[in-house]
């Protein structure tokens, strides 16, 4: 098919190929004249991928080529890469390592607490150690609880179900990519529907509380 | 107090205000010297914000200045500010209006059939629309229920409960710029924590289903 064809199969608009392309994020089609060149399943594939990583899932090219890589080498067994992509997933840090020490530790004892098998150097923990930081700042701290934002302890084991839910529809009798795409757009896709319920409830609070009276 | 003890007091580095001051983020502070300006609490508070916003939100300038006009504008009432605040937290889309027409129309009828108080032209709308156009071509439609999102109908109480307790600390008995600032930070830092839970819930669940036996 045509670039024309493929941003049409794959909603997203010529520009945007062009720029995957560019950046080497998308394989290259298959030239068929000078200007001209010839896409394939897997490059709709792909470029679904790339959407859901960089539009809904906001990554920067940098991380997408990470969990690119991740879902690409055949080697690294399905666990392994799953970690991989979930690493990439989380943004850099611009905050100095001594500024949530405590918050750190604080989400080391929630994980071991409520038992749940997480690395203990993945990326994922600083994620939450860096809104623990900012929220105790903000006067937050009494809504994480204490010790050790104990105030979550009771939504881990519906998180865990849902979670477990999610994770049970990876397609095991497909292919290690197809698998690999199921996960990566999945935990990305989900993220967003979980944010989106959540801030509108928090509209729905709001207008209980602020907004006028219907 | 100088940059480098603004950079301390907020945790950002000093090559970070530098750009939220030449992006007009951040208001400049009282000239001392050639070179040299005078920074004070008012620049620590918007420090702080624009570090919940960028940083742990990831949003872009220009989706950061638009948070910062509502929450500045002192005549807009609170829960209009928070309202354009959260439209400017939703990322702008890239697909064509055709494609997610029905997921819009699912969305309309889960806000409604839920009874939520959410305007009919939030952004917020659009964002789990655009989940759900994703999440349905990846094959997730069964996951999201059938008629109109139902398979998360069981979520909506827990999320109210959970929002309405969020916005109930709200401090109404301080200034109106203090109650907004708390309301956006909040809102992106406990999406920020309740993301990382469902990340670690996934990282357990994979690992149960995939990983090497403890």
């Amino acid at each position: 098919m045509r670039i024309r064809e493929l941003a049409d199969a794959s909603g997203v608009s010529i520009a945007t190929l062009k720029y995957y392309l560019r950046e080497n994020l998308l394989h290259s089609g298959t030239l068929t004249a000078v200007n001209q060149a010839d896409y394939d399943a897997s490059h709709v594939k792909r470029v679904r991928l790339l959407r859901a990583l960089m539009h809904l899932g906001r990554l920067s090219a940098a991380d997408a080529q990470r969990v690119l890589a991740a879902v690409d080498d055949e080697t690294i067994p399905i666990h392994d890469a799953f970690a991989i992509a979930q690493d990439a997933m989380v943004p850099a840090r611009d905050r100095p390592p001594a500024a949530y020490r405590q918050a750190l530790a604080d989400v080391d004892s929630f994980v071991k607490r409520n038992g749940m098998r997480v690395r203990p150097n993945a990326a994922v923990r600083e994620m939450l150690a860096d809104a623990v930081v900012t929220l105790t700042e903000m006067g937050f701290a009494q809504q994480l609880g204490s010790p050790a934002l104990s105030n979550l302890d009771g939504l881990v084991p519906a998180t865990l179900a849902l979670s477990a839910s999610e994770v049970g529809t990876t397609p095991i009798e497909k292919s290690r990519s197809e698998q690999m795409e199921h996960t990566v757009i999945g935990t990305v896709a989900f993220e967003v529907v979980y944010d989106a319920l959540r801030r509108m409830a928090l509209e729905h609070a709001s207008a209980e509380r602020f907004g006028k009276q219907l």
